[in-house]
């Protein structure tokens, strides 16, 4: 099978974007993202995601609704559509990245809905915004894993950091804890640390690319005391990793 | 070690941006990608990629340089930044995921130049530009890796193949196949193979993002008959990837 190229048209109503809208500030998104929220006429998404695109939403319908409602958002996005809306699902960092996009396809067919125009449109996600902040912690062979177990058992999420661990792979840790939610990011560093020296660098975003974005850099015997929530991101370096000057850069093998 | 938010300032002479321009089309860059460019005497980089930003260099000085020349791009990147020009050194997709960043970094430190401004503008990686036009493949747990042997041992890439393919984890093959380089991506596929049925989602994507885009879904029995070369990004899906209607969706839980 062969897709399309199927750029924004903002000519065709009733489609629906899903639209990542990168870490967080206007700089930061992409002119694709800018151009499917300003065509669309209902812009729907996580209460803090829609504040971050105000400056694009005058004068269009916006559905903003709270943590955990995630499929709330998709029905409502995807009854739009069928009305003949053009409605853009907005995700933070990239949406296909612990986004929305899979919730809504999946929705979509279940639903009849399979035949609605969906483009999806990619964002800068959040370990590739932090990693800039760092410095070049993700040079190399890197895995991206959650830490929330909502979704997705414990222990298969146990066994991935097995296995991303040994085979020295850094590692960018998504929702690495929560306020009700702390053993995970503990048990991590229990497995990382058989793994890498304490002093392999560790580190960590808290609201990347926003006002509020907080960077730390730090280690692995000693990252856990500083504050990590659920807007944070965790980058663990593999046993290549260091600091040159200030910055966490795992090297590629360069002879420098 | 705190780092203090530092946007682009166009009003500062002499320092370095390192820029993700994304996958390549004007649409998918951001607005600080564009802004650097903007405030930058001089734009570095691969031959391609700075033809890509060619809307942005008028009236500047650019210098493009072939393949394997990375390390004569950043030495003149961190020349011109120390004759106090503003320089922007051009990565497609993201610089921090096998971009430039680290080479940059490690450069600088090394030739004494530690001090000059640094600022690492992300971008939108392949990996999410692809899964964007496939449908949803990275929504779980994922890995990254480079086939390419020129700077890490394949023994080395092997075992995380391996890791990987045995985690259940989707898996984004940057630099898949070259000319020259076949092998890599033939042992990829039988190592995949012995952990997942032949009929597993593969994604891949040539030129994602440019004119000469190529996109296609197969699965892994079938994924190497078709083209793969230096600029394709191939994903592999995990245990539970599947086809939804025309798109390729690896679920996250949702019970829908």
């Amino acid at each position: 099978m062969i897709r399309r190229k199927d750029d924004v048209r903002p000519d065709r109503p009733g489609r629906l974007f899903l639209v990542g809208i990168g870490p967080g500030g206007p700089l930061d998104r992409t002119r694709r993202a800018q151009e499917a929220i300003a065509a669309s006429d209902c812009v729907v998404g996580y209460t803090r995601y829609v504040e971050l695109v105000a400056d694009l939403t005058a004068g269009k319908e916006t559905i903003a609704t709270g943590m955990t409602r995630e499929e709330e958002r998709c029905r409502l996005a995807l009854e739009r559509v069928k009305e003949g809306k053009t409605v853009s699902l907005i995700s933070s960092g990239d949406p296909g990245i612990y986004g929305m996009a899979g919730l809504v396809l999946q929705l979509a067919a279940a639903g009849g809905a399979a035949e609605i125009p969906i483009e999806i449109v990619p964002g800068v996600t959040a370990a590739s915004a932090l990693a800039a902040r760092l410095g070049a912690p993700l040079m190399c062979d890197f895995a991206t894993l959650s830490l929330s177990d909502l979704l997705v058992p414990w222990e298969t999420i146990r066994g991935r950091l097995e296995a991303v661990a040994a085979a020295d792979l850094v590692v960018a840790l998504y929702n690495p804890r929560s306020r009700k939610r702390t053993r995970q990011l503990d048990e991590a560093a229990e497995i990382f640390g058989r793994h890498r020296p304490g002093t392999t660098p560790v580190g960590i975003g808290t609201a990347v690319g926003t006002p509020e974005e907080r960077i730390l850099l730090s280690d692995l015997d000693h990252f856990r005391e500083h504050p990590i929530a659920m807007r944070s991101i965790v980058i663990i370096g593999n046993r290549s990793s260091c600091r040159i000057a200030e910055w966490f850069v795992t090297p590629r093998g360069y002879g420098v």
